[in-house]
């Protein structure tokens, strides 16, 4: 299952790409944005997982259910380093064109020789919509 | 409510620290491991919290509810960089000894010139105990 690479670089354009793929179910590119090693995914209420092929498979499951997922994100907060970047987002799940569902999910990238990649995400569902501590920027 | 920080040498002391805290209700313990900027929490169900000040009075309202937590916890996956560390923790939430709930958890460390300090804490509760991928070591 071993993919060709994207390329990014920025931790934002993985993210861009992420949700990109997210909303079209693209198991392609979802494939090729996830690096090979030390990688985590925790999908809402699900099991943590912890092989690049699992993750890859748990997609692939997820985006065999859909045709496609209406969502749009927002980035809460970012702290990026040299090498690694941590986002917290709110995913808002649209239906019918309305907000379904919010997931807040953190997000982590590293950097390696050929770019920037995703190594963990982490979602999960909360009934709450804002931000607490101050006004979303 | 700034507190003098803790001193600590790596992730997994705050680490170790911050579940003592949470095991004990200790919310001056808590107040010294999280750093004073670029924080992000979510409890689990909960709205994200992005100020220290915020941050440190969830979890004494949280602690105010209770004497205790008896919970223990297994690191599932540590990514360490030289700044940056992020944990995959299983919270085992126990109850006249049996385990009674399973939080994920996503804990994000930074070092500053004093040392380690806690950024992240994003929880979870989950319906699946085992871990994808690989036999959890």
């Amino acid at each position: 299952m071993q993919k060709q690479k994207l390329r990014f670089k920025t931790p934002d354009e993985v993210e861009a790409v992420f949700y990109e793929a997210f909303v079209h179910c693209d198991s392609d590119v979802m494939a090729g944005l996830w690096a090979d090693q030390d990688v985590t995914c925790v999908h809402p209420g699900a099991a943590v997982i912890i092989k690049y092929d699992a993750i890859i498979s748990s997609w692939m499951i997820i985006f065999d259910d859909a045709q496609g997922t209406n969502m749009q994100y927002t980035v809460i907060n970012r702290v990026t380093t040299d090498d690694i970047a941590v986002h917290t987002t709110a995913e808002e799940m649209l239906y019918a064109g309305k907000v379904e569902a919010l997931v807040l999910a953190t997000n982590v990238y590293r950097k390696f020789d050929d770019g920037w990649l995703m190594i963990g995400h982490h979602g999960s569902v909360v009934g709450d919509w804002s931000v607490k501590g101050e006004t979303l920027q």
